[in-house]
């Protein structure tokens, strides 16, 4: 087969789908109006903006595009929702979350822990399931923020969200509820006004927009403070003149991503399951362990026992095939994933799991070549390996 | 003469040059990786993003391109540094600023009023300077931080920066002095490495790049803590994936911005002062009160005595002519600028002032039409002043 450039990274980011560029471009050198301006050729930007606003409201099912603030990327998000609900209930010093949580939402509540706060980390199942009992019992008068993501960005599994939701408010209807839907967005349906969800963070790079662009959804009648001040840009909740060819990109990409859920949903899955199950076929070293739990159409994580996980990207890469070991963000460090360890994976299959992430782009052929070149791959790298015996008693078991 | 856009609001949002956009089309699309990635396709971008942020510390002056963090906005900027800086002086609560700075920068400052700092607002002179034995008084032991802007966006007058810097050491090491030079970049030549100044932030979209890009330069030995927590990106500085394709066009934009300077500095200082002119001559109730100061080569600021600003932007606009009144964004309120009401202009110059900023895209044909339509537009507003008395002695007084 001829190598061919395979990118089944898209957890880390996307490529920003062509249409999405196509109605960004004129907004660089001809639209480029500030839309505060007094004068149309600026002002008129700003209905351009009201269209972007309410494609992503849309996606998000949220019922007023004003709901709808624009950042700069989905950390921003994330920490103008935390500070800001902090800020909100400033009495209470409980924060609850889960040990599985994307690590830049965590540093922050490590940073708070340090703070007075007192942070719950909701533990997961094997499968890497959050127990909603655990969540009820943690919260008490004294919660502040309860902030739970809704797809996890290393095994792709779906937290309940509307449930938890739920739990949150009838146990104090004073916390509030922080999503970290950077991973469900497009992946999923999403319907934020269907349940009592406050504060929600998405980045568009994630579903083919630009890097630089998030937003946050606020639910109506709260009034978060903000993080940085300035301007009266974004009701004066993300001040700084607006990225006004990043919000187009978003709104389109919002809207791509609605209009393509179906395709994520069916024909994104199907390539996902034909990989997981060729490469379950083909390398008896290899086992999902969230395969059993709901997750996102285009996320697998597969564990690779005995064996490295750095060297297997690297050969990847040399092969073509573009995956990760984890979050790029802690890409680099050798500390094995946070997420697993909180599944409680043995070490033997920690070190050498691989998150493979599709996206609409993905094609039958990109499977076809990527079940071609990886068990190759991994039968050599399996040589390198100082589990030799293990490795022999596990072919058997599973009679290879 | 033939109707035409003649864009003179430059100090609001400038143009991206076509040449930055050339450089950051393949980042959408084709090198869409993510620079944190293990593998080459995305790894290989933080090259790319290596060379932008040289580009931007040669722009600067920046010995260390180390020394230069890519940011979402000026406003971010500012904020990053502000907050910082207070934070490294955490003991001491005065800050030193001008009664000028830009409105976004002078809502931190009033928010930290709120909260317990005491805050020395700087006089400037008629001519909207800065006087550096004000500053030099009003530092004391307990001065945390100075901020002050290098050129003003409504005036176009610059303050003596380096100057500034060096008292500001000489009274007290470890005051930390942060620069607001938004308005400079790109428009007067800059060297931060041979004065002591700690902090200087500028933005994108100013200078030819697009929006929702800027940047921070934190002189070498300044740890600043970040605004927003998260992953490592930006030294941790600015966490959150970078905007890849928005830092490769500041990178650019500043590379052009040096390239350019010397036509800044003579072409577009003769069209200004060509339009300057030719208003002077042509509009018996103009005056520019700060034409005597020493001003960035693109602006200037004209009063329009005994009529109203908005009404006239309404009727340029309409012409095809964009100007404004003040900072875009407070564009809309009814307040005079308070960079104008801090000169100490009096009330009937005050709400009929209008700037007007070029940029490397000004033509000679652009300025021949603005002199050929602003001044029937001014007689026909003349018309609906309250104040003909005035006018008409005004008119005499001029030798019209």
């Amino acid at each position: 087969m001829e190598k061919r450039l395979v990118y089944l990274d898209n957890n880390a980011t996307t490529k920003v789908d062509e249409k999405v560029l196509e109605k960004m471009l004129p907004f660089f050198s001809e639209k480029y109006g500030n839309p505060s301006s007094m004068h149309d050729f600026g002002g008129k930007v700003s209905k351009d903006l009201a269209v972007a606003r309410e494609q992503v409201a849309d996606l998000l099912g949220a019922k007023n595009p004003y709901e709808v603030t624009f950042t700069g990327c989905g950390t921003e998000s994330a920490n103008i929702a935390i500070k800001g609900a902090l800020e909100i209930n400033k009495n209470k010093k409980h924060i609850i979350t889960t040990k599985v949580e994307h690590p830049c939402v965590q540093n922050t509540y490590k940073w708070l822990e340090k703070r007075g706060y007192n942070v719950t980390y909701l533990d997961v199942n094997a499968r890497g399931e959050l127990m909603l009992e655990e969540l009820k019992e943690a919260i008490n008068v004294d919660t502040a923020l309860v902030s739970i993501m809704w797809a996890n960005n290393e095994t792709g599994v779906i937290f309940p969200i509307e449930k938890a939701a739920k739990i949150v408010k009838e146990k104090n209807e004073k916390t509030l509820f922080f999503v970290d839907a950077v991973q469900a967005a497009g992946k999923i349906p999403m319907d934020v006004s269907s349940c009592p969800i406050d504060l929600l963070g998405i980045s568009g790079h994630k579903f083919h927009a630009p890097k630089g662009i998030g937003a946050l959804y606020v639910k109506k009648g709260i009034l978060l403070p903000p993080l940085i001040l300035g301007g009266h840009q974004e009701k004066g909740l993300r001040p700084g003149t607006e990225n006004v060819a990043g919000i187009i990109g978003i709104g389109e990409a919002a809207k791509l991503a609605k209009d393509f859920l179906s395709d994520e949903l069916i024909r994104v899955k199907t390539l996902r399951d034909e990989f997981e199950k060729g490469i379950l076929k083909k390398v008896f070293n290899a086992k999902v362990y969230s395969a059993n739990a709901p997750r996102v159409s285009n996320t697998t994580n597969i564990s690779f026992e005995y064996i490295e996980g750095e060297l297997m990207l690297l050969h990847f890469a040399d092969a073509g095939i573009c995956a990760s070991s984890g979050s790029a963000c802690t890409s680099g460090s050798l500390e094995p994933s946070h997420v697993l360890k909180a599944m409680g994976i043995p070490f033997t299959s920690l070190h050498g799991s691989i998150r493979f992430s599709l996206s609409r782009f993905t094609t039958k052929e990109d499977i076809e070549y990527a079940l071609e070149v990886i068990p190759p791959i991994i039968e050599k790298i399996n040589g390198y390996s100082p589990y030799q015996k293990e490795l022999r008693e596990l072919k058997e078991l599973r009679n290879f």
